[in-house]
């Protein structure tokens, strides 16, 4: 078991018509002026946008507008934002949305807190000292940025998709209403849900430091995302299913899923955020995609966690070798994912790179996490493109 | 499910020789001069408190110490310290130690920020508006005041014991070394495992709102510390052990085990309280010598949780009818507390109460909850002294 720290301070308003509270909220944490940052048309076509602001403009609270968060966040729109913030004199970021919308309003908020170039600290050159308070009102299932320290932007000028993490950008509140999330695709909702299952397997598979309590937590986590995200496949209305897919999310991305390990294995995620800053795929489907073949990689060297993994989350039949039950862990999960319509192969996901762009992922996946990373086993570029590879 | 919030702020800084770190952290939250709150001499003898002395000696912060708060604390120290805080200029509140440090040093918090008579928050009359800032080191896994909203007082005139709850109280940090509640006796740490267990427990037992995920979190938290209560009472130095059960004690009372829920039955502690009250008996213990007879009172109106109880946390064996399988599950927790040196009547407890004195707490706690409580089954007056007199 390692030390670790805990730091969870984002207040989360759970429930129904929850975003009616949203001004009352910003009062609370201090924002005057803010600006709302947010994805497509859907935050305004559901009217969701125009309840916030009349909201805002009920209390008497300032706000400008920025709309256009993609997939795969844009650096471009980050600075966007960082110019009007400074212009406007923003003090108060509110992310209505998703992960895209809350991380590009993350990057906004480092942007316009230090001085200098915000993508210096993607590009790990030096680390922020402080974020513009941030506020959300989610609406997709699926990143946990509404607790999380991360956020994830890709620079357009060669594609690179980088992660950042630090204290500083945990929201200050989260209003989550299992509800806005009814209207989304099933593919997005059934991304979420692997996106979700992935944060807490990527600290799940390690070799150091678990803790009984965190395993039981995350195996409990995932068993419920699991069942839920096959309810929300036949019946994409159920609210209490959305609920707890959506409370999963948060839980399964704000550390508590991995007190007490290495800090987790992460390389499903590396391998993908290449796949996504080259192809702009949906990111849990770009995870979907990559795991069985990462998994196959590593599993012999962290085969207690598999054997685990199978028995206590896949619920797999106990008989066989370790090696054997780890294995049909692994199948049924690829299974599962099939049976939500996610992918399990590169060519299921839509994209057939060719060799020398696989070769070109793996050298920018490398590089990306300083040569090699890992905690499930420790991979290098060699071990990245035989994945990549794998994975066609 | 119901609507919730949750709102957890305290950095945890878990692990070996983190209270090594406190004159960092006071200085993060922008502490000058503090009070030092703590209980008997453990904390001395240990050469604990000169270690936390001397860091903030070298780091050039100010403090003043009050020792003394004992078990079930009263209300004459926190009006000790509400008024040495005052007289010092105190802005920063450490308690050092257990439930017992931790809750009145929450009241002198109280004290300090708001005006009138602090009693009157824990006597029901009015809601405070501040608390001083307040950061932990913990030094007994029990009572979760480390992250919880709560505190709880005894009123020495008439032995009145009262909780107070809100936002304002949770502490700011809380340094986590389970090094440090290694030298516990054996009892305490037993009476911690149930008081632990019983958090959980409040919660778990209701009828209305459950989560899957709560379950699947509160279940997975149980089992954890049931198995390692065990391995303490063999093994009282199992670094291990002492930290699944440190951080689930924290996790059993920060809100999570609740999230969805309809707020839980806490009848069990309503009952103990008059108990901790009137004999000055181990809450923990307390809590274990009542439970048995509570549940067999009530469970027939939850019999669903019972059951899942029975099977998911005490693993009995699933066979006969739902009403069998509750008993079991009743009857393998009495058992466990038994194995751990924990009473599950009065008579174990050590306390023979009259059939006056029964009936006086009946009507103490009726009182204490507006008359009648709980969410298993509501209780009233009568309810209450059944449950007295079936637990002597």
């Amino acid at each position: 078991m390692f030390d670790f720290n805990y730091f969870t301070p984002t207040k989360v308003i759970f429930g129904k018509n929850t975003e009616n509270r949203v001004a009352e909220l910003v009062k609370e944490f201090g924002g005057k002026k803010l600006l709302i940052h947010y994805g497509g048309g859907s935050v305004v076509r559901s009217g969701l946008l125009k309840r916030v602001t009349d909201s805002l403009d009920a209390a008497g609270i300032g706000y400008v507008l920025l709309g256009g968060a993609v997939p795969n966040p844009h650096l471009g729109l980050v600075y966007e934002g960082i110019e009007l913030c400074r212009k406007e004199n923003v003090d108060f970021l509110l992310a209505v949305g998703g992960g895209s919308a809350i991380d590009s309003a993350k990057a906004i908020g480092y942007g316009v807190a230090n001085e200098g170039d915000v993508w210096d600290f993607y590009d790990y050159k030096r680390k922020a000292k402080a974020c513009l308070p941030l506020g959300v009102i989610l609406t997709i299932a699926a990143t946990g940025s509404e607790m999380s320290d991360s956020s994830v932007i890709t620079k357009e000028e060669g594609l690179v998709k980088r992660g950042y993490s630090s204290d500083y950008c945990r929201p200050k509140f989260a209003i989550m209403n299992p509800e806005l999330t009814m209207t989304l695709p099933d593919y997005q909702t059934a991304c979420g849900c692997t996106d979700i299952m992935m944060h807490t397997m990527e600290r799940y598979f390690t070799n150091g430091g678990n803790m009984e309590i965190t395993d039981a937590i995350a195996e409990g986590l995932l068993r419920t995302v699991k069942k839920n995200a096959l309810i929300l496949r036949d019946d994409p209305k159920n609210y209490e299913a959305r609920a707890e897919v959506m409370w999963a999310g948060s839980l399964s991305h704000n550390g508590l899923t991995g007190c007490g390990n290495d800090g987790g294995d992460w390389m499903t995620h590396k391998l993908e955020h290449e796949l996504g800053g080259l192809y702009d795929v949906a990111h849990g489907a770009g995870l979907a995609a990559v795991w069985g073949s990462w998994a196959r990689y590593v599993y012999k060297n962290c085969l207690p966690r598999f054997k685990k993994f199978a028995l206590n989350v896949m619920e797999v039949e106990d008989s066989g070798s370790d090696e054997e039950i780890a294995i049909r862990g692994i199948e049924a999960l690829e299974d599962f994912y099939r049976s939500i319509g996610m992918p399990t192969n590169l060519r299921e996901l839509g994209v057939e790179p060719t060799e020398e762009e696989l070769k070109d992922m793996a050298k920018k996946c490398a590089i990306g996490v300083g040569g090699e990373m890992g905690s499930a086993k420790v991979l290098n570029e060699e071990a990245m493109l035989a994945i990549y590879r794998a994975s066609v």
